[in-house]
């Protein structure tokens, strides 16, 4: 069984990141699941807080993250750029440095947007930060969502284009995750 | 005179960045000022809220910002990039997009941290994030401040070095403020 | 009159970009005018023939950059960054380091690419290599052309939404350098 | 035995990223060897050559990468980015697109500078290119070596702590190339 952990970059209720990740999770094969973690009672890094008085819903997200074989990153595009949202749980998680949770950890990215870029500039930082925490992104052609308010519906992917491009990014992050446990 | 609006990237208690700020407070010359804007109560950007909904907080730092004649951003570098505190005061401040208080604003960006690269990741970040909310950073050899923990003591910066790269950044800005006005 | 100087990040002789810098020299209003500078007979940089040993090409390319009052790039993007040609380029121009014909040169930056992200990757990275020149780019939204190979004919732009693109791109940089050389 | 390829982003004679890449080569444990690629005759992309007209020395490059285990990435920084020599370099092998030499291939960078801050934007700006080539960049905090013109010495490196830094590289790269050619 290959369990999958999913984290949104965006809280609105309606937010077209989470519909991906649910879609997601609802078209794995048999042998795969994702649980999404839900990141609103995250509180703001303060490293006042980091070591001891570590907040409880940051404990259960670092557990999370550990336990899993692979990460789904599903990111809004905010000002050129990565989610505070995001980046918060992520900084949180990375700690302690270079021995997180996150090393080694294999990473699928994918994002999605009202713009016609689809997040394409977010995709390049998260890489960034994803290298600094020692994660392994799964190297695929970026899977870009672009004018996601016409490809979701009542909370799910419902364009068959993109639907397609997740079938292959399940697919390739898989055999990833499968390769990459072979080899250790 | 000239006021401008300091934003620290840090909310830890002996944060080095927020030290910078102060200390460049206190070594502006006469007819300009710095206030502090404590980001610790803004909440986590959330569209949903993001409109009639606005926290208070929000609206304060949008007022702030708006009502200074430049931007001082000093940041830590987390894993690679931008800390999400300062993200998320930045996403919240750029709203609507592309006609926020962020416009035209000029910015100045230091940072600090305990690596030996002083931040050079982030404020490549930041500058992505800056020239998406069409804010204008001053153009100046970027201001690092690497190994922080030896050049700032009691909330202050101490190092004589580091001192005199703050008073070229304060004079490169406030020079960049007053041009600019003057060609508006 | 305001002279700006043009260079592509493509060599080939259908490049979209090099159509690009042609459409906007011919859509210039009264009073401005854009010369192409061709990077083709420009060495690879190398730090052992910078002084003395300049090459006569780059010589004049920063003769040309020097004596205009802005800089129109023009580039695709390889693999999520940006052409060597144009880099190789910057690069020359920018020696001796801070103090370089870019220094405070206003800089338009526009992409066109056959991808669907239209060169948004490229552009990131020019705004770092803009920064580290001290040049400063023209802040505004994004000019980017995707799927080019439908939006150009015979050397030159003919979609009429690009069009409108372009001539908003013109209006702004004109207006910034207007009001830049008023502030100096 | 593991074949490991390196290429050098800088043409000059007294290179440090050169005098690198060949301490790397003699450092190397039994069972793996490097061979320096030289870049000076490979000539800048040009769209029209690529394909039935690819000069000799690219074919010569790419079968240089494709035979090889690995590779090894020494690069200067130039304006906060990558030079053009190597990007040319990347773009040349990186045809055609998605399907080049370059898919899956293990990559280790390193990256030498007379700055403070070592190279660490180029090795930002290496980390999306080789995304963009679908490059397995191996995981490890960056070895970046500020300073240079202090630690490198008649062509190669002798300070001591930079060497432990690149022993500790060699092995962590060897270690992946293993580990990724068990996990096919």
């Amino acid at each position: 069984m290959i369990h999958l952990i999913g984290l949104s970059g965006s809280l609105r209720a309606g937010s077209f990141n989470t519909a991906v990740l649910k879609t997601i999770g609802e078209r794995l094969p048999d042998g795969a699941e994702l649980k999404l973690f839900d990141l609103a009672p995250v509180p703001m890094y303060n490293g006042d807080l980091d070591g001891d008085a570590t907040p409880q819903s940051v404990v259960e997200l670092k557990q999370a993250i550990g336990d899993a074989d692979g990460l789904i990153l599903a990111s809004p595009e905010y000002n050129y750029s990565v989610p505070a949202v995001l980046k918060n749980a992520v900084d949180w998680a990375s700690r302690p440095a270079f021995k997180s949770v996150l090393k080694g950890k294999p990473v699928g990215i994918v994002s999605a947007s009202m713009g016609l870029t689809g997040g394409a500039r977010a995709q390049q930082h998260w890489k960034s930060i994803m290298s600094g925490v020692l994660a392994e992104v799964v190297a695929m052609p970026e899977v870009l969502i672009p004018s996601a308010q016409n490809k979701v519906e009542d909370g799910r992917v419902t364009d068959e284009t993109t639907l397609g491009f997740l079938d292959r990014f399940i697919e390739t992050v898989l055999a990833e995750i499968t390769r990459r446990s072979a080899g250790n």
